[in-house]
Order: structure tokens, then sequence, then C-alpha cells
């Protein structure tokens, strides 16, 4: 084992608010920096571990996925260890293995499940407001309109299928090539989408075989102008017509996004 | 009341990890720096809110007192929810109201509770190890040793009652000007001293009429190696009479402790 060269696939965890995102940037603090660094110092390989897609600066993952060539022989519970030593406290290898060599964090993913979630403070026809904990903050949308969950979900459950996302893609030129396999379509399917309320908060999770840059904090952040009666649920389905990133709701901000899952 | 001054009491939670501390410096982002700034967008006073005592950066607050005079007159509400949307997420105002004239955060003070949070990585005894989320690790001491509860709980309970805590006191000049009230006496009153075991996290909450600099920290530190058994809680009484810094265990990590509340 220790001749040949191990594709090693990391499952981390990391709290975006102490990063500025995923990718490595000269200067900047970023969770594929700190990673490539860690392996490193364990290894004394010069590897740039790939994931399977960029989260932007203060989106949170609980399992984004990596992957990477080791000539190194190291049992996995090893190399998790000295990594996790390696790495600042924000960001933890939860997850260990080798793979077959033809694996690849982006190319071989099938899938992603992300959450959202909102802080409610106040709840529609009610006066009283509740106030989100500092210890709260860095992980939910304090969000300061009353939310209606009800067409929320209607919406949610509109964007569920196969379709055209441009309505939520950010306006960026590399967007198509930072979502990799097929660039020049905005077509993606979803196959999970739902609200539900858990104590003070709205969560949203959705399911798909691909988001486009901004996607799920595009949706979101429409979805609210749906919840708090700026925009119209039944208008769901003319704003993905339309193709039309001008038209959907403001961008969510990123302090409320979670990778949660990477499918594959 | 728009043309008396007001003395106002505000009990303010925050995450430490986003200040150097409450107190105010030069070109750094403190609480009192930020809470003062606030007061004086949302009245146009310039005011110094006084804290019932310092937090060292990192150290979080539940239950912070800030007190300061305005002359604007202006409804509770009205200020909480004002002062909310000039701080930053990382700091609320839980609430607010006006006190007799002569009301002091620090001098009119009988108490405080502190908490402090350690992970647990590894229970004596076993080798599986759990790993801290990132989402926790803010919040508390992510300790690596396997830690036994028994002898923390018997030299918790070692420092009960009134009594000199030299031993636990920083190493530094202006400690008894910092605590207030009775300057030179290292002599406080512990009223309450337990640990209690929740899930993975080991929770020490402290409850006096005072704390020296570090004291909690450093208690907690000393703790924590007679958890892991490099020192035993029989020690507990020797140390205190030593009235001596260096023979006490080190000062625990300022991200674990909370003051949770002052008493008055």
């Amino acid at each position: 084992m220790a001749f040949s060269r191990n594709t090693w696939k990391l499952i981390l965890s990391y709290d975006g608010g102490d990063f500025h995102g995923w990718q490595v940037q000269p200067g900047l603090r970023t969770v594929q920096g700190l990673l490539s660094e860690a392996i490193r110092k364990v290894t004394g390989e010069e590897v740039l571990p790939q994931g399977s897609g960029r989260t932007d600066a203060g989106v949170h993952a609980l399992g984004q996925v990596a992957t990477f060539d080791l000539e190194a022989g190291i049992p996995q519970q090893n190399l998790l260890r000295a990594l996790n030593r390696a790495l600042p406290t924000s960001v933890r290898v939860t997850q260990a293995e080798v793979m077959p060599q033809d694996f690849h964090a982006r190319h071989s993913a099938c899938g992603k499940t992300y959450e959202y979630r909102i802080f409610v403070r106040r709840d529609a026809g009610t006066r009283h407001e509740r106030i989100c904990s500092p210890l709260l903050a860095r992980y939910v949308w304090d969000c300061r309109w009353p939310l209606d969950i009800a067409p929320m979900q209607q919406a949610a459950t509109a964007v569920i299928g196969e379709m055209d996302f441009s309505s939520f893609a950010a306006n960026d030129p590399d967007v198509s090539v930072r979502q990799g396999a097929t660039p020049p379509t905005m077509v993606r399917t979803i196959s999970a989408s739902e609200w539900r309320r858990e104590g003070d908060l709205l969560i949203y999770r959705v399911n798909g075989n691909g988001f486009l840059h901004h996607m799920v904090r595009n949706l979101v952040g429409t979805f609210i102008e749906m919840g708090c009666g700026r925009m119209s649920a039944s208008q769901m389905p003319e704003i993905l017509a339309a193709r039309n990133r001008s038209i959907s709701g403001p961008t969510a901000p990123a302090r409320g996004l979670f990778l949660v899952e990477v499918h594959y």
C-alpha cells in the first residue's frame, strides 16, 4: 500500500464564518488552502484537494467532500486524527477513506443536499419580537419580517422537477464553469424541496442533482419575499419561465446556508 | 422624563469570539466600544457604558450588565430594538430598564454566575474519540484528554466558602483594580461550584460574590489536571493555602467561558 498512490475521500464539516470560502485564494484563509497545508504537514506531500464544489465565504458545511491522491500509506484513523490536529477547530475531518482511483469529489457526485436556516423573530399577526442569540447568529438568517410558511412551502414545491434555473443563478461570468460537467445548461433536477418549522427556526431542505452558483440562496431570498407577502407564491412558475435573475428575490445571506451532504 | 437624566441598565449577550473583549481599546473591536457607538447612533449622546466587569477576548456573555445615563427620554422597548438594529448580531441587548440613579453595573453587583463548557472527546478507559463539531468549537474547550468527573467535582467542592484565591489569580499588575470595590484583598466567597455532564459536555457552574482576573479559567485549568490524573483533587487545599499562582493548573481557553448572570 505504501508504494501505490491512494485516492482519499474526506468528509469535512466547517464553520464558514471563519473562512473566505472553500477555494484557495492567495493570502486568504480558505478551507481548501488550510486542508492542503494540513496534508503537507502530516504527509510531506503537496496536493490540492478537490472539493465537491465551492462554498462561498460564510457558507457552512456539515458534509463537504474532498478527494486527493497520496503516496504515503497511512491508516485511515491515523490520517483523520493527524489532519484534525493540524487543522483549526473550525474545520473537522469526520471521515476518511480510500476509494477506487477514478473517484472524484465533484465528477462522481450525483447530487447534494443543502439546508437553509432562518430565525423567526416574529410570527405573523403578533407584536412580540424574539431576540436571536449571538451564539446562533453565525448560523442563521435573523430575518426581521414576520413570515408565513404556507406560501413559502407552496413556492418550494413549485421548483421540484427538472427545469431551467437561470432566474436563480448568480450573474457571474464563470457560473457554468463552476458547476462542472455540463457547462452551458442551466437545467437542474430538484427531487426534494421543503420548509419545516423547528422551534424558532424555519428550515429549508433541498435535494438536487446539482446547483447553480447562489441558487439555493436565491431561491430562499425569493421564498422569503413570498413568506412576508411582497410576492405571491403563484408567481413561481412565471419567475422560472422568465430565465431572468432580475425578477426573482434577493440573495439570502451566506450564514444561513449549510452544505449537508454530497451524494454518490 | 425627557428633561432628567435616566440611569439605564442593559442586559447583554455576546459571542466573545467576535471581539477583543469587553473593554474599549483604540482601534480594536470591543463590546463596550460598539455599544457606546450604538448608543450614540440611536440617541446622539456620547456615553461610555460601564460593565459589571471586563470579559477577556473570546469569553462569551449570556447576561453581562451595563449601565449608563441618558438625557433622551425613550421607551424601553424602543431603546432595546434600536440598539439591536445598530449592533452587530454577535451582540444582543436582551433587556433594557431604567434604574434608580445610584445603580451601577459593577458597584451594585453582589455576585456573578459563570459557566465553563468542555467537550469530552474521549471517556476514560475507551479508545473511541468523538469529533467536536465546528459549529460548537467556538463555545467549548475541545479537550484532548479523557476526563474523570469525580476528582473534578471533589476539587470543585473544595473551593466553596470564603477564601484567598491568590493561587488562581492572573499574574497581572492591575488585577486588584480590575476587580473594583476592595482592591487589596484576594479573598472571595464562592457559594456554589459544581460540575455536571450534559451529553458530550462537561459543564462547570460557579457562583460567587466576585472573581479575580482569570480566576474561573485558572480553576477550570486546575480541575482538568485532576480530571486527567496529572494532579490529585486532595491537593486543592494546599494549592489554595500556598497563595501562589505557579502551583495551580494552566489557564483554560477563553472560548469555553460564559458570564451567565450578574446578581444584584
